[in-house]
């Protein structure tokens, strides 16, 4: 621990006690690196308010003492956000102690939760009130509303009710200075210039500590459908999906994957089997859910379904018929990436373009890596309603396994990002920057990441907040 | 002209021609004073770039020889943010030469139209495609695209659709720096780091200059239905609304004013009676519009204030039999604020509160301010779903003009704000700071200021863009 770390620790125990202050390194330890593996760092401590007084607390302390700080909630990153420094230069703030769901105002459509309350819990706490959050993630368990609202997190339903950008209605955030950012009113307008809970959501803990936030709930689930269609290709996808838009505001989730990503994920299961009986090229997963119990989302599917299919826009279609195969085919569809990478080292990226250039790129994509990069296999699937794709490169057979990830696999994404940049896309579209691709962001987008430094060095002059991440600072 | 001026514009005048900048006294005249004719600035000249490279090229141009720009679309600011400063240092960058409507995407629901597109002219281009662009307001043969986006316009239609915010997908802008944020792809998903788009709306011209914009579209109103309600009080107005909102989605508008504004509208109007016969305190004008030929909201609206009336929760309503007779009640709510300026002086204010304190808030800070100001008399209407009442104190009879609005206005404004901020409520909800509002806003909110401050300082150090608005720069 560096003397001012004891310093700073010395001034905060009075206030934060024991529970507020962990230095044991067995407790510190599953802390210091990210859930992947990836990233290893090192805190001598972690600092866990109670409270967003607490939290002010330990900002106004940690400045005047110099002391990095890296936010941390559930610790479930895809890109090393959460993870400290190797050094130990910096100490973990934990918001997982602020876990308390202030308020479900089921009339008002809102809730209002602290930082630390985990995704799953902000679940059950709308269901027991009639109402639903309806953002979800494969990290439900661990992922917090302070991660949730600093990454922007995405997920299966954004296609109808958006990112955290447009669930969050009001944010509470204590500033590097100190002074506390009160957004939580949710005022349906305030125009007093720059809206700095916009700039907070997204910001990856680099501008200031989220403490609460205010988030927009919808009815719970009333009635909900699970589709399964066989496809010639994406662009036959996204016709689909424009036609079922159109007639009706209940798609939530249209997922789609190639035959090859099913397949790996059928023989990864045990006992699974592909929902249809014919072999096609591509798939999706679609699944339509109201809050209305006087409407029946199933018969709407199978009418619709029914005109794509004697409309040649789908090959073959199937319904769910209970909650066991619909739980099914989800599974099918949260299993491809543990069936992918089980096939052997690959490189993935979270990657988006816009909506419509989506089906011809993950076919040009593909084809384009595969060419350049002979021997490996270049596949996506993903949220094609968001234009979002989780795009995979799997080394060549027989690659040795760290030979790949130390020499190829920067090669392989600056190859794929560049393709994501030419098509007007985005080189995060769920995952944020973190420590992962802060240096392609700063390669691929230079000016952007000079406008980036300006706002965070305007505001966090000595770097003390998240240190690392997304910008790179003097 | 200063020295550094004449230098800027021997510059910029072999690119931007004789159409691009305008020096003749005359026809800069109108441009140097608000619409209201409250502020009264000075510009030696306009600058008027066809595009965004000449943008580019005049702001770094501005940039170089250190002079400020103030740009400026349909001149309708409420207050004063796009009036140059008095002493002539500022030029006006005008965006009215960018008006194309780049695109109209009825599949993707989805408009690009340039800074300087007039809103009637986007509402007319999205008709002709059979959508429509869901914001509207008093303005809109005069306000621009870069004007709404740059102020988050609001209007009598945020309760269904949102501000500006929620219409804008994109925003493509040239920074202070010279460098173009090219956002108008609208990615659905893409987090890399700080949304600089959300930045730079509401951001008032202080942060570089908005040059275009992908926007929202809905379909277009295949029927409406407008009816006028009376009421008991403001409370009994929002469980109206709740009832509505629970019921349908088609509720637009939901326009809330007291019995003597709707009295002083009907005095001011010839031939105009009030469309209920017998008297209410409390009136609201409810707009009801769907997209789909299917649904007849008149029937709609008929069924629920039928339930509100025998309920108790309405007192008497009324729905418009004939587009003539809507539009009488609309050109009612279109002329409270003309009729209650007939009434003699009066100060007025843009404010919102949390949509459930509204109720509340109406009445108790009129009977503060009546009770505070003897003489004078407070009362308020407008956007009651938003949370949003234009608040009105008129001057004490015979009070002399210049007396009021030299000595009492700004001592009777810093009460209001004091109760809209004890009720946690914003200055300014749908007009922004400008230089109206600015130093109210840093005697309220000195922390935000000082945020604010920070990222404009950051972005543009020489305080060239848009100076005096928003923030006082040193």
């Amino acid at each position: 621990m560096t003397p001012a770390q004891t310093a700073l620790i010395a001034t905060l125990r009075p206030l934060l006690g024991e529970r507020g202050i962990v230095t044991d390194p067995a407790l510190i330890a599953p802390w210091e690196i990210d859930w992947r593996k990836r990233f290893q760092g090192h805190a001598p401590a972690i600092l866990a308010p109670a409270d967003r007084a607490q939290v002010q607390a330990i900002l106004r302390a940690a400045t005047e003492h110099g002391v990095p700080l890296v936010p941390q909630g559930g610790n479930s990153s895809m890109v090393g956000g959460a993870t400290p420094p190797a050094d130990g230069s910096a100490l973990i703030l934990s918001t997982r102690r602020m876990n308390r769901v202030r308020r479900i105002d089921a009339d008002g459509r809102t809730a209002v939760a602290e930082a630390g309350v985990i995704l799953a819990d902000l679940h059950g706490a709308a269901e027991a009130q009639g109402m639903r959050f309806p953002l979800t993630l494969g990290a439900r368990g661990n992922a917090t509303v302070g991660g949730l609202v600093s990454t922007n997190a995405g997920g299966t339903q954004v296609l109808r009710f958006g990112t955290m950008r447009g669930l969050t209605l009001g944010v509470e955030a204590v500033l590097p200075d100190g002074t506390i950012h009160d957004g939580l009113s949710a005022l349906k307008k305030d125009n007093r210039g720059y809206d700095l809970g916009q700039m907070l959501i997204g910001a990856e803990g680099t501008l200031g500590i989220v403490t609460a936030a205010t988030l927009r709930l919808v009815p719970a689930i009333a009635a909900s459908a699970t589709a399964w269609v066989g496809l010639a290709d994406p662009a036959a996808g996204l016709a689909l999906l424009r036609r079922l838009q159109a007639a009706t505001d209940m798609i939530e989730s249209f997922e789609i994957m190639p035959a090859e990503s099913l397949a790996a994920a059928v023989a990864h299961l045990p006992g699974a089997r592909s929902p249809l009986a014919g072999a096609h090229p591509w798939h999706v997963l679609i699944e339509a859910v109201t809050g209305d119990p006087a409407i029946d989302p199933a018969g709407m599917l199978e009418t619709l379904l029914g005109q794509a299919l004697a409309d040649g826009v789908a090959a073959d279609a199937v319904i769910a018929a209970s909650k066991a195969q619909a739980e099914a085919f989800w599974l099918l569809r949260h299993s491809l990436s543990d069936a992918e990478r089980a096939l052997g080292p690959a490189v993935q990226h979270d990657i988006a373009v816009p909506v419509d250039a989506m089906p011809r790129f993950m076919v040009e994509a593909a084809a384009a890596c595969d060419s350049r990069f002979p021997g490996t296999h270049a596949s996506g699937f993903g949220h094609l309603g968001d234009g979002n794709i989780h795009f995979h490169v799997r080394a060549a057979p027989d690659t040795d396994r760290d030979h790949f990830y130390a020499e190829q696999a920067a090669t392989i994404t600056r190859f794929v990002h560049d393709l994501v940049m030419a098509a007007g896309g985005t080189i995060s579209a769920e995952h944020g920057i973190g420590q992962m691709k802060r240096d392609e962001l700063a390669r691929l987008s230079p000016e952007r990441v000079a406008t980036l430094r300006a706002i965070k060095t305007a505001l966090d002059p000595h770097g003390l907040f998240n240190p690392g991440k997304l910008v790179a600072c003097a």
